[in-house]
């Protein structure tokens, strides 16, 4: 595939390096040190420390409402200065720079990728590199010279092995019984799993007019289609906004209701309409 | 009256989503999808969850510093995906993009509102518009485009019931004494009330010399200027930077030395000079 | 010395604000009331309240990975309103704008300063001018007009005696024995000393090969290039990204291991190669 012709000058940040901390500034001033009119934006600096699945969801659910051409950096990197690979990345309408780890595996199994490489070109990098901290070294410096328009392929040689998460996948247990897990739970409590419309469509071969999610031996009967519609006490389910459905309670945390966890098992009995 | 001509391409946020979330960043994501040079600035994500008059209250003490055509949009909306509206309006020298439940009272109280109108123009929409987050399918885009230059009027049917929070007022409670409210407790422990010079003036005729706030019993004689006027033990009060009296300690919290929290109720002794 | 001839629309801010009170979100008005093309860019707003050393620690360890020319604004000020001075500063490529508390203390021991004012010309700043919040009334203002391009030397007398804080040096203690402080335990729990690779050469006269940190007779005898290779269980040292020697703990925190605060006595042993 041939790489996107044009970026913008934004460039996104996902890392969990805090907001208390010189490390997210620092990144900061990398990036327009290279492009000092580049749009510099936080999706969030507070992933759990060296959590890559957290950072890779919370990636795969903000990237696409950004603009074409824009460079997305995550930077969860427990394994900074040992030989773990740092990436560039052009795929579908975006550009990606991490360490390659896992954390962009979520958002690139939605975009397909057109050229994928290993970051070698020292010319690029601030200097001199700190073994501990690349995202302000390293990354950063990349993203902003992707944002100023140089090709994903001037970083490195191309690669075709891009680490990949395991993911837990939806499963048929039985006759309209999938099971799911928590992939994650929200501020609010909201609990999100990863059952999506499409894959109880493909499981179950049709579009079912009833759900009733399970945890636990909790059977949530009702499903409403916005938060306020819920608004009697109890949890019940929803379609969330980055495309999965989720169990919430109205002015309340469905997960403390629930004692759910991300990994949490749930199962969803569907009946077709 | 007439909406003002010119917006400037900065938009502010105010919200409920939290900083680790993804939330924070998709609704980033979609203000610049529509206007890519956009300064989107934070004013706060971390209004207590759901809580409309927090939110209210901090724009109202925001939004002011701003430069005219500024566009505000705070998005602490329990309702979404119900019927309750969403507005956009022109105010003063402002732009103002909220859900219709009063977060944006308190700031609307001291901007004349020149037109105001219920969102209905799903051209301007990010699409498809998902129930349980307008904030990155609807009011993000529609600030967006605000700060493009788009009148307020475009966006849907002029309306004139926006609503209002009931907000807790002074009162004159005997000869020289008012009574009040604490609205918020900041992050220093500061107590803000809702006490004005203004409110004073006009309650007692008079601009006193002498101020005595007195909260569940103790009585804060002391009156400063500035934080560090009041440096040695003890609570003390200040006319503070949006224009509230409050109730300050030096290098200590107020607030959990008189066990005050918003919705306490306080009052004031004045004498004339 | 000559000012610096060019400065960046980049206004970086520090502060103990928090990123729940309406503070940020109105320091960032008043820097675009004058300047509404700046890139306004959070380093944090989370020193701890009125932990002026924080301040200067984070300043120190962010500002040079700015482009020259931008401008860094620390408002950690217990003293607002009282005679403490307010003061802009050019320094080496940079700008710094902050009460005189010394807070600017830690960046200016590393770039040489070619102009420093006391803020003094009330026209340009945000009027009124109130006596709690002169972040958003003076420093803001002050430093959009240096992003503007306006000369430090414009906005007051000069001075040549800015306050300083006194910092812990490094001591020789005995024969290959240094001692040490902590000063600064970051979020994932590493332990940031004042020892520098630059100190132990001119204590020791020689560049060691052995290094052995011991905190309370704890001693840390692993030295690492990175954190990725101290990948077993315990405390080991490494050379942190800012230039001080920490102790961190392969996904785990040195800080709760160790018991180490922010000021405890940390010794170093080295032997020559």
């Amino acid at each position: 595939m041939k790489e996107m012709a044009e970026s913008l000058p934004i460039v996104t940040l996902t890392t969990d390096f805090g907001t208390r901390e010189f490390y997210a500034g620092a990144l900061k001033g990398a990036i327009l040190a290279v492009c000092p009119g580049v749009s510099v934006i936080d999706i969030t600096h507070e992933v759990r420390s060296h959590d890559v699945f957290e950072a890779a969801f919370t990636l795969a659910c903000a990237y696409s409402a950004f603009p074409p051409g824009t460079t997305h950096m995550v930077v969860v990197d427990p394994g900074v200065g040992s030989d773990r690979r740092g990436v560039a990345v052009s795929a579908g309408k975006y550009f990606f720079v991490a360490p390659d780890n896992g954390c962009l595996s979520l958002a690139l199994q939605r975009e397909p990728v057109s050229v994928a490489v290993t970051i070698e070109a020292g010319h690029y990098f601030r200097t001199p590199v700190s073994d501990t901290f690349h995202g302000r070294d390293i990354f950063g410096p990349v993203a902003a010279y992707i944002a100023r328009g140089i090709p994903v392929s001037k970083f490195g040689s191309e690669i075709s092995d891009l680490k990949r998460l395991n993911l837990p996948g939806v499963k048929r247990k039985a006759d309209g019984v999938l099971e799911g897990v928590v992939l994650h739970v929200d501020k609010f409590g909201n609990v999100i799993t990863n059952i999506t419309p499409e894959s109880v469509a493909s499981l179950t071969g049709t579009s079912p007019a009833h759900f009733v999610f399970v945890f636990e031996g909790q059977r949530i009967e009702r499903h409403c289609r916005f938060y306020a519609e819920g608004a009697e006490p109890g949890p019940f389910s929803l379609l969330g906004s980055s495309g999965f459905y989720e169990i919430a309670a109205w002015r309340d945390s469905a997960a403390r209701i629930l004692k759910a966890r991300r990994g949490s098992r749930v199962e969803l009995e569907v009946r077709p309409s």
